[in-house]
């Protein structure tokens, strides 16, 4: 049986991807590899639309969550996350961990926080030094308005403006430098369209003079963003790269360069919305108010039991979607079009949909949840 | 943009298939390599569905369709050839070459030979050493009842029924021993799911005596079929075989003997059924009086060129489809389905073409065709 994923990392990647990866190995102090570094580090400049260094970590998005936190905040900082999903819980454990506190703030699952409470929180905290957001929530696939959220930030106070960009890069709507962004961490299984391993982190001046003056304070080694800044400087790793990991990459961002990145964001923005007309043409409901581009979450419908629907997608048609997660496992569930998904791939993800709920007995007009994709990107 | 294929050779390649043939090089004397043509062999003969040996020869459909005519015939034998499209044809020009004539039957395009009138011409030529026929005609998309025409040989004559069986081995149910075939030959890009490169034929025990009491006088070398079945009788091939084309044979041949041959057959008749149900929908006719399960011929609607059509597919949508050859250039096209596909395949194809037909100004109901390949697999 053929396999489809649609979930939101590990993303499918493309097929000169993997060839590139495949390639033999070569040595990482080698010029050959300097160079693809070289060009990786340009890239992703482009990818994140800043001038400032985004390094190269070879470890997952938590890693370069880790990264930072542990690079710039020290024992008794007082450190703003808001939790509005599970990795953003993930912001509020890692502050906790190296700060001793944490200003958290708690949003329902499948909304964003609001640019006024926001406001509000910072009011409340005039020293705080960093606030920790999430640009699109994986687990309840829901988007913040960064933009809005980072000028009341700059607005407000001096705190620095962490976003986890991690199934958001690629898929949103992004500018590093215009929006004020201090640091932004996107992991390379997810709109990168990579197998996982890397992490990549941009880090404005604001952030890397923080970062250089605490240097000595630092609680971490591998992870440390000053050791990777000053690598980065002479476009190399302080530690052994993924090396061919850092291959594929070069190949990933150079598709996403040819296809341009307003067109790549474009895209993610017209497969969501397709994904959720052809949800809502069968019947069910979406759960977030905010939707993300990357990953569309949606109730089971009455009578639908996650186990049997899920069954019937994996082992009768081959396809992987994401269960809902903590609070709403079995009650709602995921679809991925975040990385290497076109049009065509829409079809096939709602299409099976519609072949798992009529092998479980689920009742609907069969083809209207494909028609609704169709008329989606081609009107009627 | 991804590519997907829909073209009747080469076919899609599964990735664990693509895997295995990029594994380093072995010797084809080496033992390793000795046991995987033995399996190879083995598997074949379940794919014919026969006891008979069945040859690989390292070259193309044709190499295979030459190797049996110059190893069978000689100057001045008679043999009939159905000519109902192109490789019909090719029977006629290769059995011209090695005879001298040919008693070619030709039918119209997109109708195969009634066995009826086959019966006719048996009674007309009962000195016909031979009978040259396809099973699916890929230029036509017409399937042949090989089945009832082999029977009517059988009754009539002691003349050999060679049947081409390029893109039907693994489409259509085929039965070799059981239907008195002699000779048939398939392709490693079609049923098989693989890249070019081999040809595969079963050789009946009548057909057997034929090339081996005649070998002296046989005008051919390297596609000597007695040359190959001396070779095949030790597991070996007479001269370097492509090496790894085998060990990738080798790995799609497990794929069908896990799949079953009868629900591989009925795989591909269900989703030659949907792909005519998707553009029937659409307002196009079908061209084929006896469609083929490997590909569908469809006429190109009214007002629909085929350069604008194609270019839609083709370049707004990653889809390649085979055109219409000699008199139906620009009239039909084709569409495969033969090999690595599913029934998600089907909504993807008709969903494309729905696609480029709204381009170019084809007027429909978007989401028809999809939804009549939905109902074809899951009723409404």
């Amino acid at each position: 049986m053929k396999k489809r994923l649609f979930t939101p990392g590990p993303t499918p990647v493309p097929e000169n991807v993997m060839l590139s990866m495949a390639a033999p190995i070569i040595h990482h102090r080698n010029p050959e590899f300097m160079e693809i570094l070289q060009r990786v580090h340009e890239n992703l400049k482009y990818l994140f639309q800043t001038t400032q260094p985004v390094v190269v970590l070879s470890c997952s998005g938590t890693g370069g969550m880790e990264s930072a936190i542990s690079s710039i905040f020290r024992e008794g900082d007082k450190v703003i996350a808001i939790n509005a999903g599970k990795f953003g819980e993930r912001w509020g454990e890692l502050v906790r961990l190296y700060t001793g506190g944490c200003i958290e703030e708690t949003v329902p699952w499948g909304r964003a926080i609001e640019p006024g409470r926001l406001k509000e929180l910072l009011r409340e905290h005039p020293d705080a030094k960093g606030v920790c957001l999430t640009h699109s929530e994986t687990s309840t696939g829901t988007a913040a308005d960064i933009r809005a959220l980072s000028a009341v930030i700059r607005e407000e106070s001096d705190a620095l403006v962490l976003v986890d960009g991690i199934t958001a890069i690629g898929a949103h709507e992004f500018h590093f430098d215009d929006w004020g962004i201090d640091i932004c961490i996107t992991g390379s299984q997810k709109g990168l369209m990579m197998p996982p391993g890397l992490a990549l982190i941009a880090v404005s001046e604001r952030a890397q003079d923080v970062i250089n003056a605490a240097e000595d304070s630092a609680k971490n080694f591998y992870l440390s963003l000053a050791k990777a800044l000053k690598a980065h400087s002479g476009d190399d790793t302080p530690f052994t790269p993924a090396v061919s990991l850092v291959i594929g990459l070069d190949e990933a961002l150079k598709m996403i360069r040819q296809e341009g990145i307003e067109t790549t964001w474009a895209r993610h923005e017209s497969l969501a919305a397709a994904c959720r007309a052809g949800c809502t043409a069968l019947g069910m409901e979406l759960f977030s108010t905010s939707p993300s581009f990357a990953v569309t979450p949606v109730w089971l419908p009455e009578g639908v039991e996650w186990n049997a629907f899920n069954k019937a997608l994996k082992y009768s048609n081959g396809i992987t979607v994401a269960a809902g997660q903590d609070d709403y496992k079995g009650k709602i569930f995921r679809i991925s079009h975040l990385g290497y998904y076109d049009e065509l791939d829409m079809l096939t993800i709602v299409g099976a949909m519609e072949r798992a709920l009529k092998e479980i007995g689920y009742c609907f007009p069969v083809g209207a949840g494909v028609t609704a994709v169709q008329q989606a990107f081609l009107g009627r």
